[in-house]
């Protein structure tokens, strides 16, 4: 019934009504041979929270979404992608039109430099897989972006926060979301995180432990009086 | 009501009544750091539909899986694992007692040579990640077996036949179902499947395209044929 409240309430405020917003969600998946893959432990829940919680805002909500196992939220529309280099043109389709843009995505960030279109055989007692960089989505974003509001996320297992900022710095974003990945029953898989939200008008916002869904509504009535602001 | 009509007729055979089985579903995870993995593209449907099926027709079934986004069938007892050491380990606990193995999880056969603690942080280009070969599940189960029947899963690309028989010879199976992942709408993540079972006393049964529960009773009706010679 809280839940149930707080959902009408956020509902209430429609304070994104308008807005178009772009949600990246999930992992990518980089193919070794057809049998085997490179991939993370990104379940896409604190994406998918977002984008859920963008709709019922009132915001147009564009969901890219690596492979998951979860239901498409209300009045989203969801575009599958499996590659990082997939997601990277997804991204840039959709990104001109957008006003707020959330890369909360854990992409691969190397995939084999050959895919095999055969099943590799065992052979040997070691073997090497070589990588090569994938396409770095944020980055190429915070060089397009015109008005967009840029978020990226950042999952770290340490000194969380001085990655974090460096990356806002580095690739130009207007926010980032940081959470430690090596802390138990948080992050990856969780319906909870922990999050510290770095903006670049300097503001930080600690947010303790609770679910994705609250930390989703936060993130975004943050970004929402941003928006506000720069209309005074 | 096709379907109802077909599972209560197998169900009524209880073919396996008295027989322990034990059947591995599904991929392994092998972790590069507390972030990346790799893995393969089985969705365990396979071996989820043998359990499912071996319970029907009346086997105590033991279910050991990889990560998937299945539920447990009714009247099966499941033990979820991680990585092939992890799934090497819990298939040795339960061998011993079995009288069926069916080894349809899709392990990895390489793993990382070094799991990293922290996230490997992106710097060059290129990298390359040093595997090395992990436990032999089946070749142990083949060297190890007593009474068991033993089957592998063959997924194969090319030559499938060729390789499958191999296996069946050098791992000292008692069957192998082969398919062949190349195919279209079939096999990984599909509810179907095509197969060919080779049998150690020389029988070959193609089974065209048809749904996996379908498959998994006629793999374990060939098997309870070859337990009952065995009394005769």
């Amino acid at each position: 019934e809280i839940v149930a409240y707080l959902n009408k309430k956020v509902a209430e405020k429609q304070v994104l009504a308008g807005k178009k917003i772009l949600v990246t969600a999930g992992p990518t998946q980089e193919r070794i041979d057809p049998v085997r893959y490179l991939t993370n432990y990104s379940s896409g829940k604190m994406g998918y929270a977002i984008a859920e919680a963008a709709a019922q805002m009132g915001a147009e909500v564009t969901l890219i979404s690596g492979p998951v196992s979860l239901a498409t939220p209300n009045r989203v529309k969801r575009i599958d992608v499996e590659s990082t280099k997939d997601m990277y043109q997804a991204v840039m389709d959709h990104f001109p039109s957008q006003d707020i843009v959330i890369k909360s995505a854990a992409v691969a960030d190397y995939r084999p430099t050959i895919q095999a279109n055969e099943k590799i055989k065992k052979q040997s007692e070691q073997m090497t897989i070589a990588l090569e960089k994938t396409e770095d989505i944020l980055k190429t974003l915070g060089q397009k972006k015109t008005s967009q509001f840029l978020v990226g996320f950042a999952a770290e297992t340490t000194n969380v926060r001085q990655y974090g900022k460096k990356k806002l710095v580095e690739k130009n974003l207007d926010a980032i979301v940081i959470n430690d990945v090596s802390k138990q029953g948080i992050g990856f898989g969780s319906d909870d995180n922990e999050v510290l939200i770095l903006i670049n008008d300097g503001s930080e916002i600690q947010i303790n432990k609770t679910s994705k869904v609250a930390i989703a509504r936060q993130l975004l009535t943050e970004i929402s009086h941003r928006l506000e602001g720069e209309k005074q």
